[in-house]
C-alpha cells in the first residue's frame, strides 16, 4: 500500500489541521493501510510538550483522532471493496474518543500509531489504536467514527 | 476569582503548549474558578478547521485535557483549602479523557469550556465538561486527572 488514505480524501475536505494535505499549517499526518492493521509514523515539534520531556496530551489526542477517522475510512473501502488507487470519497468524522495515557510519551522521537477495527455497523466504525514509543507502549485508544454522507 | 490557574503553576511546570504562560508557540488557555465550577474561554485560529467550517476535534481534544487538568488543580486547592493568590504546587497530569462529539463546533466563534468536580479520591480527580459554542452544547468530557508528587 503505497498512499496513505489523506492522498486519497477529496480535495475539498483535505484541509484537516492534523492530517489535511491542503491545509498549509498542519501536522500532515499519513495514514497507511497494511494488510488489515493502519500505521501512522509523526515525530512532533518538540514545542508540542506538556510538562519538561512528554508530549502534550493534546497532541496524543490528535494523532489518535485523524489516525482514527483515517482507519475507519481504509476500513470501509476494504469491506466494500472500494478501489484505493485513486480517490475516494469515504470520509469520516469523529463520534467519540476515549485516551488512555499509560505513561509519558517522550518529545524527540518517532512515535507510531495503529489502528485495528472493532467493528461497522451501517455508519458507524470503531477503531481500536496504541501509541509507541521506543518499543514502549505510551497510550491506547478507541475511536467511533460516523462516516459522512456522500 | 482573578487569577487563571495556570498563572499560578510553578515556573518549571508552565511550558504546556496548550495552556502553559512560558511556551511562545503555545495556546495559552487560561482557566478561572467561579464559584464550584471552571471555564476556559478560547477562540481558535481558523487553521484549526477538521471539514470546512467546524473545528479540528484533536483541538477540541486539547481544550478539554488543559481544562480539565486545570480545574482538578484548582478542585484540589479548593479541598484542602490551598490559598490561590500566589503560585500553588499542585499540578495535575491526564489519566485519561473521553470526548463525546455532539454536533459540529463552529469556527470563528468563542467557544466556552465548563468544568466541574465529579470526586477526589487521593491523588486521582474526575472532572466533567462541557463546549458550548454560540448557545449550543458542542461537544462534552470526562477526564480523569492524575495528582503530580510534589
Amino acid at each position: 500500500m503505497t498512499k496513505s488514505i489523506q492522498d486519497l480524501y477529496p480535495e475539498n475536505l483535505s484541509y484537516c489541521y492534523g492530517c489535511g494535505r491542503n491545509n498549509p499549517d498542519g501536522l500532515h499526518l499519513k495514514t497507511y493501510l497494511e494488510n488489515d492493521e493502519t500505521i501512522t509514523r509523526y515525530t512532533p515539534d518538540p514545542k508540542y510538550i506538556a510538562i519538561p520531556g512528554a508530549v502534550f496530551g493534546g497532541l496524543i489526542a490528535s494523532l489518535f483522532d485523524c489516525h482514527g477517522t483515517g482507519s475507519a475510512a481504509f476500513f470501509i473501502c476494504q469491506a466494500e471493496n472500494i478501489s484505493m488507487d485513486s480517490p475516494v470519497n469515504v470520509r469520516c468524522v469523529t463520534g467519540s474518543l476515549k485516551v488512555n495515557f499509560i505513561i509519558f510519551t517522550p518529545i524527540n522521537t518517532e512515535l507510531e500509531i495503529k489502528g485495528k477495527l472493532r467493528k461497522i455497523e451501517g455508519r458507524k466504525i470503531w477503531v481500536d489504536m496504541t501509541l509507541t514509543a521506543k518499543g514502549e507502549l505510551r497510550a491506547t485508544a478507541e475511536l467511533l467514527a460516523i462516516r459522512l454522507k456522500e
